[in-house]
């Protein structure tokens, strides 16, 4: 028996990291051919893109794939970053777990140190091929080009030649890369990549190189680097017992006060005098002397002392506007109904990670309505292109229950059929990835929820705009048949009593009796023209106001008739509708510039009339505050959707009110 | 700018591969405070089972989960196994990439050298508690007991304390660890894992002591410790390029031949000389020196030459018996209708490795109707139970147009919705994981293929039994109204005429003109009770034969009434039936013995009756070749499925007739 244990001990050894990759290659994203290809490129993009940004420069990328046999391909990036020292590019490209930004807390692409090196390890296993690397620096003459694999028995890199070389530019790196693999099109390609990077990147120049046909170049949209994001010390929520335990034991200071204050953000000297207190834990406490019990009391009162909300510097959102034209450039050709407003939301926190949601959908018109809705998830401006089945960002689409905001969905669960495209981009200092892949977002509870509150918020918008394309095609029909049919039968009538076609608008007033307002966009010559046209089908003189959710500063001032009585916060505009006497009709006109299609919208109520008098728009919401207008009338609570009281929303009422203004 | 380039490098750094998996526990399976649990309950579990299997032993295991205070559980492992010398003890708690099982080629539930050392970590960063290790190898008088943390800066094991004490059992380990956690019940729960476990791994016996009510006890069901498996080399199939160069260099023979010979499964010298010889390289060649040329005609000449199968004694599926067996266990006290006969395939490559897939469906009963399927995964006989959206296994699912099989799926993509479970067991000497969580299998094309092909060669099954219990439905429906009215209107005319009621057996005879074959089965004290009616309803006397499949050795003697005429393989049986007058009625019964309710299911056919004339059953399939038995009669073709032709099944045609017998 004892045979047995000794046995089996003399196979007990350790493992490199690089062995356990070279024979896990499918958890680094190559488990096909094809992934293998796009995995390849996504990692080398990143890894320049990064390069460039830590440097503040403007990304200029040349992205080549080229056939060399049946199944092999060279695929060869190439940047003008900063460029890499020499000492460092063999360990860059040809060491897994080596980098330069998993120690820092910060917004980056590539965080684990392993993507563009197990791109050589997959190319050196898959074709007995180097890499070659070059890279220059602008303070030499010469770039430094070796050609290099990765010993994967000790994850060291193994230099096969190398030299100085004449580099026609400035600085930056290159590398070409053989690797097996299969060039497709189609959803999940190597442009489609490059076209998601360049839509949430528009400061980033790509020029892409295809096996066949045409080069591609996606031009930058704007000169601008994003801001640069700051790297944080970890904000305190989150953070676990022996993570503490552990940070205070290589403290650097022997007060646990100053311990706090410096080791984690949004922690003044204040707040940590605070968090001791409530703790029970001495202000001269030495932090290597922490006790189990003590850390623990400390983690519990950081629940309870108010700790600011993290810093957003260090995050980079792509923003509502982009978000708008990522959509429409997905489109390409197909017109949309309607773009809700994208949501972004505010910084909330995981593990002492900051992290940001937003949300945008797009509806209607050319998009395919039989199957389920098109996803396009991102992470710190990454495209995700693999694994949506075991991301989050999926996972929390699925929990919604779409059936509440137009969509059709068996048994409110699962992926959404219908024609929308749902864009969902998360942006963190650590986005935690399901594995080395980095191809989907794990299961976090406090993302999964802030995502559904992302998804609910802008599809709340979608419902909006359904209700009220649906409401002004019902109200339509309905004005159609009474004017149609009225005259029809006066006219029959008239004939058979042999007098003449009474007036009818009267008739039709005590038929209808409310005040039907109707609004029309066209867009056309860049310019949307707006008409909201008001017919008073009651027997009374009707005065009320209209509020429209409408940016004012892009209306030109001379299509405008009516003068507005107020503008609040520069787009809710207010108007005095005066003496449109019974039978009559009013009209409301002017043209909004500068906004492209897709991104104009506008919300309509009325305020100072009854409710039951009007159609075709709700009385205003109680949150626009008109007390100091003196309009008297009935203001109608918001709308709340079928179902929605139990919502988790609903716990965070002020958010969702926000949301929908 | 040059100062760009050397700042950015002084943040290049080694990250330790516990440093990254501290930063990215999410990828480990620790994502939320749930699964946290269950996945430290699983990586003990497994490794327990393993270390048993290893050394040949049935395998008993204690599992305990005590609550601890408001987030904070202590898991305890116990097992009977041979125990861990003591200098090991640390490294295989306390150091991840550590192990004795990932060098080598062998179906194991283990393979990475990550997982207990993995919870050990996430206790220490969540609790800040050392983890309690007891071990005890059977020549040594006492135990060696330590308590000890994973160094995460060094990826190195930290004893606090150790010991050596008594411990009353002969050999065995046991880990206790603080976790942070929520324990659950539900479908995704400790006490599922457990009971998943237990089903496909009959051998076991588990003893499971939950946070709060009695204790649980699986007991085994078998005392047959499973086959053990070999380890072996890699298959030639799937190697690449760069792999092969890399086998070669470090060869311990100067000839190619040998080399291939001794490094891998299933080349014999012959073989080895064929490869070489289509690859045209010299049978002297020194593998050290192999080119890149020459290992490439290698590979392709791998492809050309006849290579056998992989071994099977390498892999351990669950078998028929146990798959049916965990589908009834898993629908409780739910009754189905039907267990299609669960399919096991041959066994398959990747990569080197030889796989085997296998499923069973189960359908309808008391089965929910208005869900999505319920899918079971298993891995080499370990319980998936997260990621179910990541797993090549779900995809093969969503990729089976499920509509001609009987179940509902819209646009013929995605999970299908019915009254059915779907079990799916990948059993290989490397299961390829999206991640080091092991939850889900990765997208591999060559394994993707298999589940599909499986999975349509098992819902044919479900299909057969869906067609033909919808035809006898039919069929009984028709003779009801037949015998019914007939009855009815004559009486009324006898009435109306005065006549006396004529006997009507001969006109239902004109009106129907066919033999109806009706068959029905109760399962009554243990017994199937089976009973074949023949009804002649045609003009003349009939003779035929009847093929039924169904295992012979388990038909009672005693009570089968008419002898076959023919057993072929065990189960194909043949009746000779004589001389049924018109209208006349034939019975054939028999019992069955032995077989649990869910196992019986036949199959019926006639042979030498033309096809129009006969309804109820089909006429026999092309496949059963009686020529012997020297009937005439009409021998339709073997039914095709509407569609099936394009599908990929029929590229294989030799396959699916088999797996249709």
């Amino acid at each position: 028996m004892a045979s047995i244990a000794h046995e089996l001990a003399k196979n007990q050894k350790e493992i490199s990291v690089s062995e356990f990759f070279e024979k896990n290659k499918q958890i680094l994203g190559f488990d096909s051919l094809t992934r293998a290809l796009i995995t390849s490129v996504k990692e080398t993009v990143d890894n320049s893109l990064d390069a460039c940004e830590d440097a503040g420069m403007l990304p200029e990328l040349l992205v080549k794939v080229e056939k060399s046999n049946n199944t092999e391909y060279i695929i060869t990036v190439e940047d003008n970053g900063p460029g890499i020292v020499k000492k460092e590019v063999a360990n860059v490209f040809g060491r897994l777990l080596y980098g330069s930004r998993f120690h820092t807390r910060a917004q980056r692409r590539g965080q684990q140190g392993i993507g563009v090196s197990a791109v050589v390890m997959y190319g050196q296993i898959t074709t007995g091929r180097a890499a070659k690397v070059r890279s220059k620096i602008s303070d030499e003459d010469t770039a430094y080009e070796c050609e290099l694999i990765l010993d994967t028995k000790k994850n060291r890199p193994d230099i096969i030649r190398e030299d100085r070389i004449i580099w026609d530019r400035e600085h930056g790196t290159s590398i070409e890369v053989s690797i097996k693999g299969k060039y497709i099109g189609g959803k999940q390609s190597i442009f489609e990549y490059l076209k998601g990077v360049a839509i949430v990147n528009p400061h980033v120049k790509i020029t892409f190189i295809p096996p066949e046909g045409t080069p591609i170049v996606f031009e930058r949209a704007t000169d601008q680097v994003p801001p640069p994001t700051r790297a944080i010390k970890p904000h305190p929520e989150g953070v676990e017992l022996g993570e503490l335990l552990s940070m205070a034991k290589y403290a650097d200071t022997n007060r646990i006060t100053s311990f706090l204050n410096s080791e984690f953000s949004r922690i003044s000297n204040r707040v940590a005098k605070d968090i001791c207190d409530a703790a029970g834990v001495p202000l001269t406490q030495n932090p290597k002397r922490l006790t189990l019990e003590q850390a623990g009391a400390i983690l519990d009162a950081i629940q309870k002392v108010k700790i600011m909300s993290p810093e957003t510097d260090c995050l980079s959102p792509i923003g509502e506007t982009l978000i708008r034209k990522g959509l429409k450039n997905v489109l390409g050709e197909l017109k949309a109904d309607f773009y809700a407003p994208p949501v972004t939301r505010e910084p909330k926190v995981f593990a002492g990670n900051p992290f940001i949601v937003e949300v945008g959908i797009v509806y209607g018109g050319g998009i395919t309505k039989d199957d389920p809705v098109q996803i396009l998830r991102f992470a710190n401006r990454v495209p995700l292109m693999y694994q949506q089945g075991a991301c989050a960002i999926t996972q929390a689409i699925e929990n919604v229950d779409w059936r509440r905001y137009g969509l059709e969905q068996r048994g409110g669960h699962g992926i959404p059929f219908g024609p929308a495209i749902i864009l969902v981009h998360l942006a963190s200092t650590k986005v935690p990835f399901t594995s080395e892949s980095k191809e989907a977002v794990a299961n976090i509870p406090e993302i999964k929820e802030e995502i559904e509150l992302a998804l609910k918020a802008c599809a709340r918008k979608l419902k909006t705009h359904l209700n009220k394309t649906e409401r002004k095609s019902k109200t339509r029909v309905k004005f159609e048949i009474v004017q149609g049919i009225i005259p029809m039968i006066a006219a029959k009538s008239a004939k058979i009593v042999g007098k003449p076609m009474p007036k009818l608008a009267g008739t039709i007033t005590k038929i209808m009796n409310v005040v039907w307002i109707d609004d029309e966009a066209a867009y056309e010559k860049k310019k949307h023209k707006v008409q909201v046209k008001i017919y008073n089908y009651t027997p009374k003189s009707q005065n009320f106001h209209l509020h429209m959710v409408v940016p004012f500063d892009k209306i030109d001032p001379k299509t405008l008739g009516l003068q507005p009585l107020e503008v609040r916060e520069g787009n809710k505009v207010t108007w005095d509708i005066r003496r449109i006497a019974s039978t009559d009709t009013f009209e409301l006109k002017f043209d909004i510039v500068g906004l492209s299609q897709e991104e104009y919208d506008n919300e309509l109520y009325v305020s100072g009339i009854d409710a039951a008098s009007v159609i075709g728009v709700d009385v205003l919401p109680g949150d626009w505050d008109l007390e100091h207008l003196k309009i008297t009338g009935e203001i109608a609570p918001e709308e709340v959707e079928d179902g929605e009281e139990g919502d988790i929303d609903y716990d965070e009422g002020a958010e969702v009110i926000k949301d929908e203004e």
